[in-house]
């Protein structure tokens, strides 16, 4: 039977996100195209290029999550050591893949060819098949339920476009949104009733400061439509009760 | 004697961050912050609106680090857990803050007064302190090593104000960088060599696409000013050794 819901775990791996160098676009990128893939993502760690700390969390991730996703850490420099501790969280040794060094002596043939940084590239925990990289030659991995992914986004992107379609999803999980200028303090027992009320629902609220008011949107999320459509229809309801004007879809 | 290296966590709360729906802008904030504290952001978490859940995160790294900093979960909703887990997570109750309860009651006043939700935001777990929040009434909490601060990224922003100066850093981490029109994958033996030769020294390398062409930066960190020069000033003697043009300050 198949299970109902699929879970994922994400581990970004950078001293340049945890430094506030960079500005990590990665979670948010991976997060909706898990949703689109009914995968829930449920949890994210960041952690610094230090391989226990990476072993560390790919270990916990791996384990408790039906998917587990990583970026960053897999291109030409001493920095980049995601292989490594991936190979080392697995129990494996790491291997030179003959694709991703064809890949690679192909993308490499008019840029000097392949040194010893850019053969980094080829190295794969063993047993690691490659996930195309269309953008610049070397390709991301997957092993097991790893998919180990580039650290620059629109590689990422690319990457994720290779892997859509490819993984076992769930059922989807629907949403509906209703908002309004309404101060979520002035609702918070009404929605706090009404979730629990609907035991197939989660409501999100999510305030927002907006042409001088504050308001908010309500964010319904089920895997059920009956149930998401009931409790939709009651939440709309007692806001109505309440006086407040709202637009379904949110504003 | 004064440790040398003071570290944070940050756990981020909140399911819209997991789900796609919100960019996240807090670990980038709060990594940036801690910088110019002298606090090094050592991991990251993102974790769902899920008490044992959030429980096991903040366990985990308030033991690891020095600091720990939480966002989001701690508005007037039902979905508003941070406290509560805080609380659990410390083996202490939660109790109604008296200045926190006045604060609210006096920002409320000519807003319809406190009700069931608003009172939330008073609650911390016994033992906690308030911080300061000029932007919408409700206080972030400290406790112990712990700092819970919300998740709107504004509202964020003004408690970390709020905490500049007050917690105890070590010595600075000092960067340099420099960066040309250098394929990363060119110069990463040599990257390597320098960094190997400069123990003090950490080197980053993030490369980039631009202008048609690859390149990179290189950032070098350390707590030591004359360290940093040194692996700096042979750097760029490689980099001229290899023929590249560079710029210092990176491009």
């Amino acid at each position: 039977m198949t299970k109902r819901i699929y879970t994922a775990g994400l581990v970004v791996i950078g001293d340049e996100i945890l430094s506030g160098r960079t500005h990590d676009k990665n979670i948010a990128q991976v997060a909706s195209w898990l949703q689109v893939q009914n995968i829930r993502l449920a949890e994210v760690r960041v952690v610094p290029d230090v391989i226990d700390t990476i072993v560390g969390a790919v270990n916990a991730l791996r384990e408790s999550y039906d998917y587990l996703f990583t970026t960053g850490g897999i291109g030409p420099t001493h920095d980049d050591i995601t292989v490594d501790a991936v190979a080392k969280a697995l129990g494996v040794d790491v291997v030179i893949h003959p694709e991703a060094r064809a890949i690679l002596e192909r993308y490499y043939e008019d840029k000097g060819g392949l040194n010893e940084g850019r053969l980094r590239m080829a190295r794969v925990p063993e047993g690691g098949e490659l996930i195309p990289n269309r953008m610049s030659g070397a390709p991301g991995i997957k092993i097991g339920n790893l998919h180990l992914m580039a650290g620059v986004p629109h590689i990422t992107a690319g990457m994720l476009d290779a892997l859509t379609g490819t993984l076992e999803g769930g059922e989807p999980l629907l949403s509906e949104t209703v908002g309004g200028f309404i101060p979520e303090s002035e609702i918070s027992t009404q929605l706090r009733d009404v979730e629990k009320a609907h035991s197939e629902c989660q409501i999100g609220s999510y305030p927002f400061f907006r042409e001088g008011k504050v308001g908010s949107n309500f964010v319904i999320r089920s895997t059920d439509r009956a149930a998401l459509d009931a409790c939709m229809a009651e939440l709309c309801e007692r806001l109505t009760e309440e006086g407040f004007e709202f637009t379904p879809g949110g504003i």
